[in-house]
């Protein structure tokens, strides 16, 4: 499929060309013809025989944009000065900040903020230990823990190349649902260690977001937590996505006419969100679901899973799907099927295998950036097609999720998260799009719809109190 | 010693009065007359019967404000309403904030920030860790890390309540250096877990501010960090305040005229600030130093040090200080001392102790909120007196140096914390007070003294600058 330029491989250059008629036209047909998307122009500085300008361009890759640069190089009289990646701008020094919420202009201030005023307000504290969420920036705060070992599609990059995803994480909370979150970038990737670790750094924060951990330690590390905090604890890897992909695929299912109890459901992919989102549909109903890895299709005589575990992942699937007992592979697999949901790998689907499935199929191919198949190609005989990329309709992408469900949470003051809430705020989501917008090309809001979170937030806020009252 | 109004008790108490002509002054003179400061008075509401006002005073404590409210309602004709107190509504939902550097307007803003732009910040940063100084809040990040231990003079209070604590010292860092510090407050006292949390979350900071942890446990928790860490690690409370003390000595021995190689020091307090001052004071050319503890002066044949380990503090102590091994009390040691500093508990010293004082004596009389002497009584003999209080001259507060410690070093990038860096901090604290300004109540600039930071900083950045080319 062909890439489309796109802002985040976006670059400034500077050039010195001759002040004459066609200098302007030259460059930014060098661009186009290349591929690139001119963004921005500006004449910094002009003269009798030379005009200073940035050209600022959408590039589809570093490769693409060190091509562009080299035509720009090769145009006669042009002089080249400095090259500036925009992504990199502007995460130098970092995407946050911490920010204090008075001022501190004399010693008035300093003695409320500080010494001696303060102590009083710990004695509070010490006295009434729920009072810190009310006195303390507990109330409002999130942990983002990471151990840097399943970041985005990059792998087990480490703590510090984590951070840049953690702190654009903490940017989102604030910008979507006002949170207040801090990066938490761990240099172990011990499991006993992060348990602990988490546990001993819960007191100031109102819940933890973990993030970009890896299959199956990260079921294991949050489990323990939500058994041990009285703050709730949220994968966003596996549940932000299985609730997205729940809200999209209750309104992909209104679009075809079927219910969830009915269709027969195909996933590729058994990791982090592909467990959980097996798990939250089965939740919702979902009772013909099959699961394949990259072994073929999950079932319980499979060479690989006769001596796992009971308490492995894989033997939770095979236990918990595929009730016919279908062996073989992904492909035999999803033959008449209603729904596909890949969160695996490119190109594991053709258009022949999309046309094999039931009438009205869904297709939601959500491994970035390259979907499990071309949704161009899907969408010839699917009826609904989604994916995780922003440039087809029908965007998976939790940013509609994980702001919300602390929000809600938060004002909830829940001890904890569990399916219900997970499932009201899939609801809520769905909801969102009301039925005069319901399409197959729009099943899912635009992350920048101003409703999204909000929704989410009260569906979980009403869940997270009905379960306290109800405690 | 009679203690001064103070806003850090203070509140606002809304109130009707009968409108004539002498409600607002019955009010005001209830007030003073008990004590109280009148700081603002606002008529919110006026009626031909009936006038609203919202009075603002300070008082000394929280027994002294609820009398001033009982005076208030006696007075014929009022009405009390809510009363405020201004220093907990400052403390409301907490003081501190996360905030994002970069508005996410759009998709595009998004696409940078986040997925899918990061993935080459992060790819960048896995190639070269050191690029995260450059790409991410590391550079300016620093963790205020406590286990609520020793807070402030109130004890062992836990995590949840020194919180308030942390963040009004995350407000100072950037207050005062634009350091971006986030609290971490631990659920756990136990020394190896401390030492395992800090080292790994420490990736994402380029300083770690340790915060009122109790001796001894916090000096072998910062050696076992420093040790382990290549990020600087400075107990501030141990630190901060030998720097001041440091400082404020030096331009006190300007002021009597003596020489740091020459005179007799008795300290009082042996926990992790006496321990930390006693040493830098060493490092600085003291010679001649004398500790007291609650069981009297510190030498090797005191009954509780024979069988203490020699890698002990206490145990250092008696190595290192006390060439003419003296015993008895503290009372005994002080006679005939240039230099008096306490860190220890209120009233120890009276005035026929400073009396009894070598001429031009010094007196740092540092416990808070009470000192080891009362002030007043102490500048009757000694030439120069400090206090770790706002309500006499030269006060002896460590806001003075951590901001600038951590600019300076954060500045430089550096590695570690050393004696030279500190020793440095102190001397450019001192020199801030210029030979004209010198005088016995003026030892110390002004914690608003915009100068203050600003020196401290360059100082430790040149250490520590000159450190790094040296390795």
């Amino acid at each position: 499929m062909a890439t489309a330029p796109s802002v985040s491989y976006s670059m400034t250059v500077r050039l010195e060309v001759p002040a004459n008629g066609t200098s302007v036209s030259e460059l930014t047909t060098a661009v186009e013809s290349s591929g690139g998307s001119v963004t921005g122009l500006d004449v910094t500085a002009s003269g009798h025989e030379k005009l200073r300008i940035d050209v600022t361009m959408a590039t589809t890759s570093t490769d693409h944009a060190d091509e562009i640069v080299e035509k720009l190089r090769g145009i006669e009289g042009v002089v080249l000065g400095k090259v500036s990646d925009r992504t990199f701008l502007m995460h130098l020094g970092g995407k946050i900040e911490m920010a204090a919420k008075h001022p501190i202009r004399n010693r008035d201030d300093l003695s409320m903020i500080y010494t001696p005023g303060v102590a009083r307000v710990c004695m509070a504290i010490a006295e009434n230990p729920e009072d810190a969420r009310r006195l303390t920036i507990k109330r409002n705060s999130v942990a983002v823990v990471t151990d840097g070992s399943a970041v985005l599609g990059l792998g087990n990059i480490g703590p510090k190349a984590a951070l840049p995803v953690m702190e654009g994480k903490a940017a989102l909370f604030k910008r979507f649902a006002g949170i207040d979150a801090w990066p938490i970038c761990l240099d172990t990737q011990d499991s006993d260690a992060i348990v602990e670790i988490v546990k001993a750094i819960a007191p100031g924060f109102a819940g933890i977001n973990l993030e970009d951990i890896s299959a199956p330690r990260c079921f294991e590390i949050e489990a323990r937590l939500r058994e041990a905090l009285d703050i709730p604890v949220f994968h966003d890897d596996q549940h932000g996505t299985a609730i997205v992909v729940l809200a999209a695929l209750t309104n992909a299912l209104r679009v075809v006419g079927k219910a969830i109890g009915d269709v027969r459901v195909v996933m590729s992919g058994a990791g982090a969100a592909g467990t959980a989102i097996l798990k939250l549909l089965l939740a919702a109903g979902v009772k013909h679901a099959v699961v394949a890895d990259i072994h073929g299709v999950v079932h319980a005589g499979r060479a690989d899973l006769v001596d796992a575990g009971p308490e492995t992942a894989l033997r939770w699937i095979a236990d918990n799907t595929n009730p016919e007992g279908i062996t073989g592979t992904l492909k035999e697999a999803v033959r008449g099927a209603d729904v596909f949901i890949g969160v695996s790998a490119p190109n594991v689907l053709d258009g022949d295998d999309v046309a094999a499935m039931a009438d009205g199929a869904i297709v939601f191919a959500l491994a970035n950036p390259d979907p499990e198949v071309d949704p161009a190609v899907a969408r010839q005989t699917a009826a609904v097609v989604a994916t995780g990329r922003s440039d087809f309709p029908n965007q998976i992408n939790n940013v509609l999720v994980f702001p919300g469900v602390f929000r809600g949470l938060l004002d909830a003051q829940s001890r904890t998260v569990n399916t219900e809430m997970m499932l009201a705020a899939a609801g809520a989501l769905a909801d969102v799009v009301t039925e005069d917008e319901l399409n197959a090309n729009y099943i899912i809001p635009s992350v920048f719809n101003p409703g999204a979170t909000e929704s989410v937030a009260a569906a979980v806020k009403r869940a997270a109190v009905a379960l306290r009252q109800g405690e």
